[in-house]
């Protein structure tokens, strides 16, 4: 069996990506001169407005290095001692933190066991009855992730409902949207999609992704009530999360924002997710999993392809139990690079029979 | 009064400068096709070998975002719940990290009144009282900074003495080295100098910075006595300090190592702070305080001269009730800067009688 | 309906018992004249000597205040920033303490769906895949309680191959002991119970509770394994739980300790619960729940009965969605108590009908 | 040289001291039946009234267990994420209660060189000048001690003065009132004395100490400004101060607050350092230091005294390098303690010639 060089672009991870051409462009066109540090600087005045733009009203826009600390920061920012935050099992909070909102935030992280990724107002009103019980930690927030870590999207009409439900008991709601862009893609791609989502549902802080959608690295934290970040910068610092340099992550994000690039790049991650899954379809042995939404599928292999698999074009498992791998597309994913993907595994496929 | 334009490059911070050209060939070499995140790319492990390099042994090298991480990262690596760190009263760890340490460290901070910015082993002596009583938080740690944010340096051998009276209280040492580059150009600019000043002295663990010398941003923390950093990968994950693309930081880190970059950027940042107190010596009005060792100056202005100067080419205030003022110097500022600068300050002080 | 007058002590809680006769008699016995504060006296000593004596072995004694906090400092003292400790969704720890250990240990608590309230080593297996995997919090401690919130106890095997996973893997076994009294009687209430169920079975530490077992307040963190309580002493200071007239928690502890009454209060307490559930066997409409192994019964009852027991003689809902409530016996409780609430009982069924 | 028995009180603490028998009476009062636990009970309700009658006003009253522990959740129940505390370089809250306000509280302490143990509005003012650097940990809380732990005590005029300054920034005062029954008794003993020195004077949140002057143990958090105070109990519970059998410490104020008991016993421990410093006054070689104001004073000895007489009669060093100890009085000491101490120093004095 000879297989052919693995696709040049690898289906492991939307992190393994590079950067955009048009990120690095701004970065080069910022790095002129002297330029006051930690967000005194035009290129970060310009995002702000950016975002607030976006989102047709004042947010409070405050940049920060991941996806990890751009949590941590939204959380410690809303939560007082004594408070917890209800997630599903599945959040990136939860389980792909190493305790970050635990040690830092200082909250107790409640999570919910749903199969497909995603709270509902039940879970929201279940939860809602430690709150005036002073032996629980308090569930004052509701944090989501858009799209999840299961590769699915909330509706806007969900994520109304659960803002509703949350607000009703007094709580917050968090949404870790490091891939917020790929949720809007497939909601129908435009600024109405996003505002549905998130302003207009009632989120009241977000994290919005660059790090999986072309940057080199950077997140933006969003506080839709901007009166919840008035103390924001403070808390940035606190939690390592002020760049010193701040406008190259600006840049970048300006980058991004501008000709609607975040769209067309988390749209293109979803669409070759289509194709791969489409790729995958018929394949003896493989049950692709259902359709893709975003920029994942969740196939099952037979046992013995895996390993073989993986040393060609790595990627992670997902359910070793139940043989199950995640393959994951980017903004820069090629056709050719699922096309070649589909002829490795079919080879590795009939390989290990 | 006519003032000529403000320099290219201000006096503002070193954190005001841009990024080297090489740092940027070096993302831009990188930004090829996919790398697995996280650190286990092919950049990064060259990078952890070049840190190995340089100091000639083996050392744990963890690649952050920014100092503040770093130094909180290298804090919670070696610290344990009622733990204290001796700091002087100036430490970036202790003024300008808004709390970082206390809140995610967890740890107390001991800061000592010294007027330039040194600790002695007295003061390690003197607080090791407090060993061995539980009422009090545990003097573990002792934390220099080098060079110091007064811009003076310590000597291999003050470094050695603080290490040998740190480790004969059980004590560990940690180097926030934001400027590390600056105080080893200063030493005489050579690895000799380096070690002499780190592995040699004894420090445990210390940062290595990148940021403020000619990169778009990111810090290392060195962990000089590995057996310290067995934890650190969680710990980075933890306080929310691990990148994801980090092939981006590791070739950032992996151009200033190159060619002896990170101690050229440097020793020019330092002869540039030496070239603008000569422009200010003499100047009627100006007390340019003592000949810099590495890229700042403390001036002392005629009270009325300094709005107009910041009006112009923006610096920050050091100490108000003595019109003290500092400028900084930076790896890109020019000769042109520094004449420019000059001759704004003598025809604002002229206006300013 | 005439209601009798409700039972002297009630069944809500044994928290709700006052303090042993002998309790009172050792605080008075050592209110005499002056002696140092935080532990450095004969009371406090004579009570270390007692734990290490009881256990046949040498035991690291810390005696604190109370449960919550007995429980967060045997955690912060062997947590590392990052781990994660595995726990019953029931356990107190995790929805009885307010966040107490994610705050204060600054750890993860990952919670397991248990119906009896008791781990399982193959719970502790399938978590140890996060082990090594920097994303994840680390799980290094297994936290049980014994006697479970459910009324539950391992047995001594039980432990002894939890202990076993939890070696193997690396982890540390923190048992929340505030009703080990109630288990130790229940296998058969001798010391050599205690130690297969503690010291043999493998556990590093302990919590020791006094304060549900007739003192007026005190707990007692015992780290079996010393070598884990080596800086006990600073960090229960930390976590606020040093008693400055600590003469005063070891002279209670040493009443309990003497002639056996910890196992006496609790074995009473545990046959009260036996007699209650005999009593409520047989009325109609009350479905008594299985019989107790130690000192309380979740019994199930006609839903228009609840809130009028409630009012005559108060105790706790306990899973409002099948109408179960808990009913708790103490070191106090006197056989006629359960006659009148069993009276009771009888009557407002009777009336609810 | 033959000494006497050493006195039945020593001069080493008010902690060594025992319980008042009208302490230990009001527990075995209330020491009937069941009650419930966590404060709802009556001993509770009618404490949380009598502080709101002592002070005239509705306060919220959380009784805890410790003075570190009711420091940490005062302080955890108004700090904010960033924030800072100012407060004397010889707080207890900055040097005796091993970090854990830092931990805990997650906040920084800038403590202040201050030879008197006293705050002034300078030292506020001063500090103010972080407010708004999102650099600087912000000083949002003020927090002294009264009386403080050197032996002097704030005049009322001068806490109000601190807490205008205080307020004028936005920030908050803390009192910790480990020994404010000393204060107002030196104060002239009264209700408005107390007042004075708490609610007119501005202060927003204090400890009440009841450990240092006559209980068992207990100190109540006392928000004087309630709306500071709505999340406390969820506080209290997670940072572990949540006594279970709460009536028992309430039964133990209740005691201390019923005929100005706390007062009374305040005002003899006043009165007998006061004839401990007359009696030291005139000692060859021993200079006794000013004349106290509450219940301790800070002679110095012959260095070649202290040794034979801490072992005859344990007390503390204070500042070993000029031979200062502190000898303190407690709510029982007997005249009879200070005449056989003193004759006790006497005989030293001679045989250290």
């Amino acid at each position: 069996m000879t297989l052919p060089d693995p696709p040049a672009r690898s289906f492991a991870s939307d992190n393994a990506a590079g950067a955009h051409p048009a990120v690095l462009e701004a970065i080069a066109r910022v790095n002129v001169g002297h330029a006051l540090a930690y967000g005194d600087d035009d290129e970060t005045r310009a995002c702000e407005r950016r975002f607030s733009e976006l989102f047709g009203r004042e947010v409070t826009t405050l940049l920060t290095f991941n996806g990890t600390g751009a949590n941590v920061l939204a959380l410690t920012a809303i939560a007082r001692p004594g408070d917890a935050a209800i997630c599903s099992e599945w959040a990136h909070v939860n389980v792909d933190e190493t305790g970050a909102p635990e040690r830092i935030a200082g909250i107790k992280l409640i999570d919910v066991a749903v199969p497909d990724g995603k709270l509902t107002p039940e879970h929201v009103d279940h939860h809602a009855h430690a709150l005036g019980d002073f032996h629980h930690a308090q569930p004052a927030i509701v944090s989501i992730t858009q799209s999840t870590e299961l590769g699915t999207v909330y509706t806007a009409d969900e994520i109304a409902a659960l803002c509703d439900a949350a607000h009703r008991h007094g709580m917050r709601v968090h949404m870790d949207g490091a891939r917020i862009a790929n949720a809007v893609a497939a909601a129908g791609g435009g600024v109405a999609a996003l505002h549905a989502m998130t302003t207009e549902a009632g989120v009241d802080v977000m994290t919005f992704g660059g790090t999986k959608n072309g940057m080199l690295g950077g997140e933006a934290v969003l506080f839709l009530d901007p009166s919840l970040g008035a103390r924001g910068q403070y808390v940035r610092k606190t939690v390592t999360q002020l760049p010193a340099k701040m406008r190259f992550v600006a840049a970048q994000f300006n980058a991004l924002l501008a000709d609607d690039l975040w769209l067309s790049l988390a749209g293109h991650a979803n669409r070759m997710a289509g194709l791969l899954h489409t790729a995958m379809s018929g394949l003896p042995g493989v049950e692709p999993g259902p359709e893709p939404v975003v920029n994942s599928i969740f196939p099952t292999l037979p046992p013995a392809a895996i390993g073989p698999l993986q040393a060609w074009s790595f990627f992670w498992d997902w359910d070793r139990s139940r043989h199950q791998v995640r393959w994951m597309t980017a903004w820069d994913t090629h056709p050719d690079d699922v096309a070649t993907f589909a002829t490795g595994v079919r080879q590795i496929l009939a390989g290990s029979d």
